[in-house]
């Protein structure tokens, strides 16, 4: 999939962050001239589909600075250095809602702001969950609220645009299609 | 939507670009302690699924330097300044297909990646789509090829990962839901 390439003249890193980086590459374009592409580079994140034995999706309520709202989203979080993703999968489904699962299957992967940044999120599906005895503790700067909600009221959350979110909207319908 | 709020305690201004920029905010936490959160600030943007006569979708392939590989979208791009959403719409369809329509429907927005950015997206449906006479042009550093697919040959290219984009396996979702 190089259709369209454009080979990078040179790299310009203009911010190094504790999660994201910054850089500008000048590129050559299919049609010999140059332009230049803000890139935000980023570790990659999972995203998890937790389903009660009673058909209840599990969502998380948390404060995101960069929408200065907080907003709905099933259970999510970026991968750790040479983090294989099905671990960083039982890892956030456990720190964010208390359960783990021994059946966890992989759904699908899609970068989420493909014209500028290179983030891909990693979504699965989490049944027969139980909830564990102690729980791992969120990083120290998440703040959490759990919620179970049916379908319908997921669909409610997203018409009240409580639900607000690429991946949680992506969720809503893979669950309607395929776990009826 | 405050729920756990965030207060700005200082703003950092670290990269100003074309498109994109950068800042850290120094925020107060729910538990009275600070953090840092990096944030990149983005226009916002509009994608479109434009559905011809026979029930094809109009996809469009294109170079992404941050993922280094050309994927299959549907059509989008970003809100220029003062631009109300649903002209960005018809701009970006013409832009990118060649089509136009009187029949543009308001389906959902979300944020895409709500950890590190503010980026929203907007999504329409185009339907009664007809091609328009002498095409808007892209801009100079836009290169896509297109192509009409129905909706099978898009669950196969979301399969083989040519397709591996949220907002377009959203609208895959989407269509198989509402449209058939």
């Amino acid at each position: 999939m190089k259709k369209f390439e454009e080979k990078t003249i040179q790299t310009e890193m203009k911010f190094q962050g504790r999660i994201i980086t910054l850089q500008v590459d000048e590129v050559e374009l299919p049609n010999g001239k140059t332009g230049k592409r803000e890139i935000v580079k980023h570790p990659g994140a999972v995203a998890i589909i937790p389903i009660t034995e009673d058909k209840k999706i599990i969502l998380v309520e948390q404060y995101r600075k960069a929408l200065e709202r907080s907003i709905i989203e099933i259970p999510a979080g970026k991968i750790e250095p040479n983090e294989a993703p099905e671990l960083t999968a039982l890892r956030e489904l456990e720190e964010e809602t208390g359960y783990t699962t021994n059946k966890l299957q992989y759904i699908q992967s899609f970068a989420t702001s493909p014209g500028f940044a290179d983030e891909i999120i990693h979504l699965y599906l989490a049944e027969n969950i139980v909830k564990v005895e102690e729980k791992a503790e969120l990083d120290e700067d998440e703040f959490v609220e759990l919620m179970h909600v049916s379908l319908e009221e997921m669909e409610s959350m997203i018409t009240s645009k409580q639900i607000y979110d690429a991946k949680t909207a992506f969720a809503y319908l893979w669950v309607k299609n395929y776990l009826k």
